[in-house]
């Protein structure tokens, strides 16, 4: 695969790929290079056909600098030491121990006097949001969310020689468990039964936790434990070591422990929490009743008067055949309910929800010196300097990456919606949106669909050369554009 | 019709109706025939059939003592004198003059002192919840609620002459006017348009009332108003004198106004309030959803990676055929959908929903006397009498009414539903039920489909004398279930 | 005391009483006269000055029939039969066996069939809100409530022969037990402890009821239990008959058990409940602090820069002349405070506290005929007549009673606050009242002052005839006032 | 005086000032001396004598760097793009133009592309919390606040040269303007009433914004505007040149604006908010009327029957003895009241409230050493290293700061609360605090009066030595104290 070699070919590591990756202009196809690398040297393409959300595989490189750059011990430290890293919110202390899995958080601020003191003691540690403490982490997940089209989280699991810090369980993601530093004994097990097959929730999630925006940080964490007898015997047993990589998807159950004699420091990336075909018909069928009400009388029209005589589940072993017609009837309906379906809306729905998981895109230098951020505007020698550059019908601009705005209709009103004011932590801002005027929408869509070239400002579909700059300019200001030169 | 001549035979008027239909051991057919009797000469049948949802229909009786005993303004003003009405609770005061609808209604209880004195400077009077107030109001709905299998509401209007009180509208609800006192010029419209056929919701219904909780008692009423210039004209246009009917179905605009010599009473009786198709798939659809989640993994697999970027409103002019075959698979999946449809948990959610908006049932002299309120323990000459009037194997009981309980399933317990604890008040009490033990259930359903006839306590399907009795008292004790014989 | 014998005089009992007390004009008179008839023989003077708030008393008559009328287990019964009363809310059966005091409210309506069952079997029955139910309790407590000065509250006690219903505790309200049937042998003991004397809660109050509007008709029931050995020995101990009366402040512990062959019926009449001194400093404490800041700059002068180095409980210990400098300040200012006290502001708020509490009155025939409540406007043989009863400048009005509303500002609005539209249901109405315009204001002091007087509309010092009828409307209107004549 | 030359007697600034201060052991004599620099020459003493909340005083330098490092035009350039300033969270856009006060913020970051365009355009721009983004102002503050007792607030103020951005207004907070960069012209106004002498709240505080948790930044901000003839003529008018200061107690009117030629960057130091007589006497009042209530039978007693008709509103003209004696028993209670009151308790409740608000300390090198954030545990080599130091009785240690932790009983347990673990961002976090066993509460006292002395853990007077060292671990672990030499 020439493009893999291409960004593989570079020894020197992550921060010469991502470096490489600065260079790709179409944010889509780095996204797309930089998954290659990670799965590496499966192709992404059967990987995706034969292997994701299907079963586990396993790369073993014999090569330990192969993630090098991505996280390590030392981060762990200086994350530890310069940060706000709360227990309980950003770091969890845990032990699995004679079958029993305690959590062992103190309140307050984890500092590496007591951090490490717990992991002295055996204590595994899990960092829940390493994104907002390493722009490495931020930078590579901010890509593979372009790949995933999902929510791209982590998990960082330091664990001491000779312990295990979780119980068995399964989660509700696709988990690439990329293997840093040390080693760790794996274990994975089949599905249990059909329902357990890709499913909704992690195991025993009413004990676990959900994802809500205010416990956002535990992304697929706490499953509630197995007992070693319910899970059978592992399909797949392995001591993955540095530079190694483990994929499973979800409903799979795993364990992992350390051999005596090493620690072990994984990074677990995550990939399609809540993003089923289910998820997405959750969203579309009531609105699709709706519109079936308001355009179909045979949906308003009552309900015959005497079926509760024989519907119902008291005369759900009737032999009526009332009951026929009026399951002849629901079928019916539902039937034509599937016209009023108002999928594109409801994948909107869908798209607003990714968009407000999205971390915002790290810049590179390029685009910082091409955007808002990178303005030359400034306070220098007791004035201000170089404000007002203008965007002029003569400047080139695109989006800032192929995924960071979406034009969304709630059928009143169209709104941009965008990431670029996401906050490295989940869920922190809102969604950012803002209105776009009828006259507008053309302009937004040209430059959606232009992505990734550059479109000079004068050929947007406006009414006028004032409206074409004042709607570029609106975009600058939000970040959601950037300049083919800088300002 | 047999049926209807047996019960028109008798001329002396609703309360001589009444006292018959007391003597008709099965509620639905007592229902069946008071409704014959409201719509008569016209055959239920035919009506159900011809005119039910489809047409307006009137009935001039030239009686003007066929609804004699209904209702009155000697009762109307009964009420205001002896029970606690209250403006804009119970009681609206309105004008429409000149093109416009207004509300007078002061703070506070309405007397005859304040009330008299609007009706004669020319405002109408609109009580909201007779039933509260009148017994035979509240008789005759309850008694009707099995026919309608949906809430049976009713309001009173009385108009001063020569005037109008509210704007032409049209209503959620199935209406039977029954002139009660006096005359009124009605004009009937036809919906306006095909999403005006059996509307979901009244007249712009964002200014109107609608049902809730909280307001409870405006069931169909303050829909927002129309000019003349936008209803064209009527399609049916009569002046309604005493003893007439005038039924219209939800959606046809309508309005009335009196004589210069004349006022007019009448009362509206309602039905199918928020009783469609569509009302039940709102229940049934996001279950069969999460049904067909949790026993099919098609619904549980992932998202196409890519989606996002085909799909959405921002690319819905693309022509692109991965949108085709995400459509494809879009209604694959609602096709399936039909296969776990929860259809009769579904509709046990709108019984549960209609046996709590149900009227309980006013007793007769004889279902009081074999009945747990009637039950002879009492106080008498300083001490107890009567008391634990036992309930044996030998005792013959049935439910007092058909519909009066209900066994639902919520999936983990079967609870009995009833309404016999219900208020005359609107959702004044919450919905009354109770768990039934798994070895209850066949009893329950026993009992249910033994209606009309008595059976003996002694032939419940139980596991044991003693829980046969057990189960009988409580029943009793709710005043659910009353016995052959007075005990 | 004449007064004494001119109301007892009559031995036809409590109907008679409440007869002669209807011809009484002032209803302060009248209910000093019906208190007087409560605690007779004792002159009421004397028992608020050596009695109340004091000690326990006595009154032994051997006159069975003293307090006919008031209730009765016939009234009881009746009551069961014929409203809605509820078990937890209107009425609690209990018992007290062992050393152990259990509740055994089941859910739902309370009907004679399993009252009277709970009875049979040994619970005492205890109705929480007699009031609501019985016409004579409201009548009672309507006038007794003037006496007061504070709300008169009432629970009706049925205990079968030979039980105990209730432990050994003591209530938050002065206490007038009035035996009606039966008997009951009583221990009255002594408040353990000088912080137990008129306490502010009853004993073990968290675990008891406090009066809240949630909760609202649990008056001062359900205290905790004190073991017997707890609370030494009684100071009076005596078998109460009907007719007999035992009064006991709030803090006196009590107990009542029925001798083996006799129930025993009696309704305790309650008062004083948070009305002390002390809740109106609440109220009015915080209020002379906003007012102090607001009007002397000595309260709004900083804290001494260092003062938290000496001040505090960790520094108490501390023996420094800044600490005495600091308590010597609090003391001034403390001392000024006093100055910006609102006194009659806070009794106003108390005031209304008490109107909202109250009973509304119970009209006489004479009354009724006089009031809103009893205008001759009505419907008859088909329109309105009577209506528009005019009050004119000659017309002669009062205060329904002396107490039926009050008059209070809150610094911006003046307010008229009135009872005449409570609830007999404790706060199920919010208080009442409207706004005086300040024109108005002397009128409403002139009305409320001129009672029991009645005067002329025409003499209301309002600026115009149309002012003074317009006013005199309004307060017809709502009760507040009635005529001197019919109108 | 000795001591601020020694602090002023190096020239190079605030850098060097602070370097020297870091030496000073105490933390109260670190920030007299600062506070000493801040109003240099002015001697504290007789500022707070003579000065403090009485009137405005100018301190003009002629020395534009005495201020220099405490804030610049550059690092607000630096903080605009680095930091997420948030318009309207960290940001105003102010003007105030012939006579109109406007705000211009936009939604979302505050980028330096658009702040400079305003500024440009003539707007103010205000930074409200500085101390959030300059470690310098988080040091100045920091320790001011042990000067000031209560919360050391500032903001900034940037204002283009000929212009104005706010309308006279007077603030509730004591004023220290410390002029940066540039001058402004100051007009300050005598109060214009007694009322208005040392205020609660800002000008027109409904309008204004008040410190709360939600919007918690905007300390002494947007009082509404006076008109230019309201004011009166300025008591003192000034141009305030860099390295200048002009204090101004709070109700004080101020306005600056800017010549021609010139900007203006000054900060505004702010004290005393909230923090009066008044103050600690609403948390006081409420608690001794409480225990009056529960210690004194006299505030337990009822009022008088009768005192709703002569007390009120209503009454308040009346000549009634009654009232002379009701006045004069509430006067009677008023007075015992202070024998009631928790001075001590409320202290603490106020003392609570400032730890709370309290920045926490920014740390001297020395501080960081020795203390728990700068303990040597960490990762090094793939291992921990240095974990466990440990700390043993002959370890001595001493509180972080005088006033980082204050021990307060809330009548059942005694806490301790402490700032260590305070956010730079107002109320960000919780006041923290843990409960202080009964047995250790000697120890804590004992360290709390040692400072600024280290004492040896072994001399805790505690009960064991493990319970000396377990004390000690734990408030070493939460920072709150550091030990003589590193670990």
């Amino acid at each position: 695969m020439q493009e893999e070699e291409c960004v593989n070919g570079d020894a020197a590591g992550l921060d010469a790929l991502l470096a490489d990756l600065a260079k790709v202009s179409n944010s889509r196809e780095r996204a797309s290079k930089l998954f290659q690398w990670l799965i590496s040297p499966i192709p992404a393409k059967s990987f995706f056909k034969e292997t994701w959300e299907k079963k586990p595989i396993l790369v073993q490189r014999k090569n330990p600098d192969y993630y090098k750059g991505l996280f390590s011990c030392a981060e762990f430290d200086r994350i530890l030491r310069q940060e706000d890293v709360q227990y309980g919110v950003n770091l969890d202390v845990t032990s699995y121990t004679n079958g029993t899995r305690e959590t062992h958080n103190p309140p307050g601020r984890a500092l590496p006097y007591t951090v490490w003191d717990f992991y002295e003691s055996g204590c595994s540690l899990r960092m829940l949001n390493p994104q907002a403490f390493s722009s490495t982490v931020w930078n590579v997940l901010s890509i593979l969310q372009e790949q995933f089209g999902s929510m791209a989280g982590a998990n960082i699991y330091l664990t001491p020689p000779g312990t295990q810090g979780f119980a068995p369980h399964y989660d509700d993601i696709e988990a690439f468990v990329v293997q840093l530093e040390g080693k760790k004994h794996w274990r994975v097990y089949n599905p249990r039964t059909e329902d357990e097959i890709l499913p909704v929730l992690s195991s025993q999630s009413p004990g676990s936790c959900r994802v809500s925006d205010a416990t956002a940080l535990c992304l697929f964490s706490s499953p509630a434990n197995f007992d070693q007898a319910e899970i059978g015997k592992p399909i797949l047993e392995v001591v993955l070591e540095a530079g190694d990589l483990l994929y499973f998807p979800r409903g799979f159950i795993h364990q992992g422990d350390c051999l005596p004699d090493t620690h072990s420091l994984h990074i677990t990336i995550s990939a399609q929490q809540k993003n089923s075909w289910g998820d997405l018909l959750q969203k579309m069928v009531p609105a699709a009743l709706e519109i079936a009400m308001e355009e179909d009388v045979e949906f308003r029209q009552g309900l015959p008067l005497d079926y509760l005589t024989y519907m119902g589940v008291q005369n759900s072993d009737k032999d009526d055949p009332r009951r026929t017609k009026f399951f002849s009837q629901i079928e019916n309906l539902m039937k034509k309910l599937i016209n009023y379906a108002p999928v594109d809306a409801a994948v909107d729905q869908k798209a607003r929800d990714f968009l407000h998981d999205c971390l915002p895109p790290l810049l590179t230098p390029e685009e910082l010196a091409s955007s808002v951020r990178g303005a030359p505007a400034r306070w220098e020698r007791g004035q201000v300097m170089d404000v007002g550059a203008q965007i002029t019908t003569q400047t080139r601009v695109r989006l800032l990456r192929a995924g960071c705005a979406r034009l969304c209709s709630d059928g009143e009103a169209v709104h941009l919606y965008y990431t670029t004011d996401n906050s490295r932590v989940y869920h922190k801002e809102e969604l950012k949106s803002f209105e776009i005027k009828a006259e507008n929408t053309d302009a937004i869509e040209f430059l959606i669909h232009s992505y990734p070239k550059f479109v000079t400002v004068g050929s947007f579909p406006c009414d006028s050369a004032d409206d074409r700059i004042t709607l570029a300019e609106l975009l600058f200001e939000r970040g959601i554009i950037h300049t083919a030169e800088p300002l």
